[in-house]
């Protein structure tokens, strides 16, 4: 009796940390989900502060998607657009220390991504 | 002038180094992006491994999607559908050995997700 009641216990602990973990990628997801977020971070992490820039480097996106990226970005708190006085306006977006919390996130999908690549050059 | 090249030597492996990651970063999101792979394998390395448990436990996943997105999951070589011969016929979704290779990108994304939950909570 004892031992059915641990092993209910144990099931229990297991479902629940499988809700939990669950919940967290959901919640990561949330914020960072999507084909574009995480790419446009890199890209700005490594000097591409200008809208243009930006959109030269992450191929394929649209300017009204990068444009609502950014937004989304901003809202977040990873990011800020800087608008500069003067003429002409000069307008950039830089990362916010907040951004640095997702490094490890991204350097473990870009190991991931560049350990794979012939597989999943196979596979497209 | 030799460090004007040294400057523009370094400018250019920047650029690289930041299209590798970006490519890295697409092939990775190519293959387990979107809302819904990573937690069907979450959910399957928990043990859930009939189709209505998963439904069950990836919260908000309709039949329709969650059948593909099995679909892909075992075109890419991460599970393997295993249909039991008999009455009533058993459909069990497994893991293969190559969804080890998310591990890490799993726990980042997972660790993420639990240590800033507050935060996402008050932005949604």
């Amino acid at each position: 009796m004892e031992a059915q009641n641990d092993i209910e216990e144990n099931n229990k602990e297991f479902t629940e940390e499988c809700t939990k973990l669950l919940m967290a990628m959901s919640d990561a997801l949330y914020v960072i989900g999507g084909k574009w977020k995480l790419m446009i971070i890199i890209a700005m992490a490594r000097g591409n502060n200008r809208f243009t820039e930006l959109q030269k480097k992450v191929t394929g996106i649209s300017a009204r998607v990068l444009s609502s990226e950014l937004k989304e970005l901003e809202l977040n708190g990873f990011i800020i657009k800087k608008v500069s006085v003067g003429y002409p306006v000069i307008i950039e977006y830089q990362l916010l220390p907040y951004s640095e919390t997702l490094e490890e996130m991204v350097g473990a999908m870009t190991r991931w991504g560049m350990q794979h690549r012939e597989k999943i050059k196979n596979d497209k």
